[in-house]
């Protein structure tokens, strides 16, 4: 099926596919992973409607045949692609893909702040969900940009009490606004000292060499702490640290076809938005500059 | 309440707080924390009958107020006590404690190999319990020990296929018998590697430097790295071995109250018992002894 790009997130992951930073691009590249556009074509066995408009993420395919596409786990699957990865991705004015990998968006969202949705969105919602965290939890966020921010949305839909961890003293007020009851620095170790024993719940929503063994300790006894960022080098952490409180470290990577859906749905029933900026896909490099330079509040949405 | 001890296994903890390895060990110590015995005498409101036969484990109190304590996590309570720490443990002919960490024994288990289901079983039964471990999932068990011989046995009865990990070549063919559908190094990295990507759960009981990277490489997707034993020194782990398969790496701590009386039930439904040596409590020294020289298959008890 054929979409017509209405509008396109960016990601840092798409600076990361510029740069290079993984080894894994394949150049000439499209970047764009955060794609909402209405559906312009569509093959024999699709069941999108044209016209219809539909959300696409980071991924593209998959075998759908493995144990993991075959339980929903099909982010999981060793034979995925993704959107921007030896193919063209969404700073375009259409792309084509398996329809399987397009999702309809509710009629409540709206077009550009439901784009982040589809990737930063999921991101964050999915492991929120695979790991329970219930109304009433206590829940760190790591770290407020365009992940954290809607982290702090969902936490809030949730019934949670957030607390946002940020190493920009100016996004102090602006966590408290999207939702976090209380606001800390991220990279000062006596303020998260601190909070010792209170998180069911840390959410690591940044790719950066953090002070583990102290945010280990804002854990309580079961907690559990969620990277969706691979920070560079090696997480050091003492075993005790997990042992004597079973305390656990985990990873989530985007989310599932039925996890988007389930993002979308959440969004639109509860009126979580993303908090954007928009500009013409024409300007997409000085659009990128500015998502370089972390100035962007919270996340940059290219529009056609 | 008091108990006559008929049984006490032997843990390694016990040779920990001999030696203060952990530097918590309160002097006289009387060690011994997986103990079986007849209840000798009770207070007013113990729910507990004279004669009856009862175990004790790890844990011999807990402030039963706070938030662990009221959700069924006792062993997490702050205020807990151990049973051989600041008071005198199993290695006597009587304990007193709080009846309420007394548990009765099913008429089906026997007092000698039941004795080590107090702490070793508990310990590996309840993380695979708490973990959601189904019949037909694939497990690796990092040691065969006092507490990997009962994972085997455990995992046996919940239609598990037990991978088995081992230094020592003699009890390749001993794990098979206990349970193991495989058995491999678990010092040899290329044996290891062999595995990547095979098992929903690895449960770790041994308190030593291992190869983690590879070994989280043996897990699927979704997998889970279970620490039981804490290992001296820090793991040292690449996040994105975490994020990109969405891998969790976390501790157990021995077991709740809830937990022991479960492992005790499904013990006695399914027949498991612990491969034991017994010694007259009298030659505690030399049993000892044989336990720190790694001698006994597979757990040492003493016996009244």
């Amino acid at each position: 099926m054929e979409i017509e790009i209405s509008h396109c997130g960016i990601c840092h992951s798409d600076l990361h596919l510029i740069d290079n930073d993984w080894g894994t691009s394949l150049y000439p590249l499209v970047p764009g992973h955060e794609i909402v556009g209405k559906v312009a074509a569509v093959g024999e066995a699709c069941p999108l409607v044209l016209g219809q408009r539909v959300g696409v993420g980071w991924q593209r395919s998959a075998c759908l045949q493995c144990e993991h596409c075959r339980t929903g786990d099909e982010h999981l699957c060793s034979h995925q692609e993704a959107t921007c990865v030896g193919h063209m991705g969404g700073f375009a004015r259409r792309i084509r893909l398996d329809g399987r990998f397009a999702f309809p968006l509710p009629a409540a969202l709206d077009g550009a702040s439901a784009a982040p949705l589809l990737c930063a969105g999921v991101t964050v919602f999915a492991p929120l969900r695979r790991w329970g965290v219930r109304a009433g939890a206590r829940v760190g966020v790591i770290g407020i940009g365009g992940l954290g921010s809607l982290a702090l949305r969902f936490l809030r839909a949730l019934g949670c009490e957030a607390t946002a961890f940020t190493s920009s003293p100016d996004k102090r007020e602006e966590a408290l606004g999207l939702g976090a009851q209380e606001v800390a620095s991220s990279t000062n170790a006596r303020e998260i000292r601190a909070l010792a024993n209170r998180f069911e719940f840390l959410l690591c929503t940044v790719p950066a060499r953090l002070d583990w063994i102290t945010y280990l300790q804002t854990l309580k006894p079961n907690g559990v702490f969620c990277l969706v960022g691979a920070p560079p080098g090696l997480l050091q952490i003492p075993a005790v640290q997990l042992v004597k409180s079973q305390r656990a470290i985990c990873g989530s990577d985007i989310g599932s076809p039925a996890a988007i859906r389930e993002t979308l749905a959440f969004a639109a029933e509860h009126g979580i938005a993303a908090q954007v900026e928009t500009a013409p896909m024409i300007e997409v490099n000085a659009a990128l500059q500015r998502v370089r330079e972390n100035r962007v509040r919270y996340r940059m949405v290219l529009t056609n």
